[in-house]
């Protein structure tokens, strides 16, 4: 073997070697070019039928204002204060349907500060241990022990999506994003896969403005770190 | 040559190419590893004489509250209203000295819903053709027709911290955070040198809100992409 075959070997090694790295985070980057559709999520509640009939009066019913793009959810006419240890409030805050099983409060980290309240990064229902926080309605005022969170930054997809981006329910991954002289890299995103769930990513309010980017944005999937 | 000694070639091969793609950002990285102190930018108000003398009354000389940590930069005593095409105020803004050729307001893109100000990122001082706002003082109004930015990331330096990260001023490197539940990269941080300045990156409170980092967390220097 003379050193111009040897050399010919190294390249085509090299070359093997670099197409094997890149492989795998190429097919992924292929599949989602700036492809994943942005919702921002601004300050919101979730409630209990039991804090519903406290805060607007027993036999209350949620009147539906529009439908959000997540099908069966939807946003209320109904609106609420925030009190937190600050004594600030925050005041029409949007209530979301349907009911659920407990009640909780999304609000941003720009709020925590506002309110005084220490509201933990969590998935959407893991209030166990997360912050107390007061709202206050047109007819009684509850105060939750725990149900204030900061939601994770998540994307919602179908089955047949998360086959396509080779990911799975509770993976997590992570999201370039492209606002103008904001490029920002999302990590530790939360895969959440249903048949009921329409592709889309959720951030919130701080995301979504130290990006630069707004609903109808879009971002691009990559692995997580 | 056999095909063991083929094998070892191909090895070393391999191993020199993984050391060449790597021995730059490893290098990079290893020198400011989390080594990069942060410093949260709330809104702000830097003034010309002119406006100060419109907004506080002739004469007018600032009062200073505290240093910052950028020698010969304070804040002053004196707040100011800003309003924009929204009709809403944002009460309570600083000012901060020393008085400057140009007037300018750095708010957050949260403010600049509020205000309904399309307020672009800039670099400080960089104020042609940004937004018109509305400045509120005790003695008088001033209509700023451009000087309302989104201050960009950037980090301040001595010349000795840019030779030990191998930067100079005006260049774009990225940063990751690690705040818990919130990490990301923020690309596109400008680097400013000058023997007057102290090692700070400065992040407006979006940025800072979005990474659930604050004043005193560290943040680790990456190339920009």
């Amino acid at each position: 073997m003379d050193e111009k075959e040897l050399s010919q070997i190294i390249s085509e090694v090299i070359r093997e070697y670099e197409n094997k790295t890149n492989e795998s985070s190429k097919n992924f980057q292929s599949l989602n070019d700036g492809n994943i559709p942005v919702g921002v999520s601004n300050r919101h509640i979730h409630l209990t039928q039991e804090h519903l009939d406290i805060l607007f009066g027993p036999g209350y019913e949620l009147t539906k204002l529009k439908d959000l793009s997540q099908p069966g959810q939807y946003a209320c006419k109904e609106q609420l204060t925030l009190i937190g240890p600050s004594l600030r409030a925050i005041e029409g805050v949007r209530v979301l349907g349907p009911l659920r099983k407990k009640s909780q409060v999304e609000i941003s980290k720009t709020d925590s500060f506002t309110l005084k309240v220490k509201a933990p990064v969590r998935e959407s229902g893991d209030v166990a241990g997360s912050a107390p926080i007061t709202i206050v309605g047109p007819k009684g005022i509850v105060e939750l022990k725990e149900g204030c969170i900061l939601a994770n930054r998540h994307i919602h997809m179908s089955p047949s999506d998360a086959e396509r981006f080779g990911v799975k329910d509770g993976d997590y991954v992570a999201v370039d994003t492209i606002g103008e002289g904001k490029r920002t890299t999302l990590w530790d995103v939360q895969i959440r896969v249903s048949e009921k769930f329409i592709l889309e990513m959720h951030l919130d309010t701080d995301d979504a403005n130290a990006c630069g980017i707004g609903n109808g944005s879009r971002v691009k999937l990559i692995k997580n770190k």
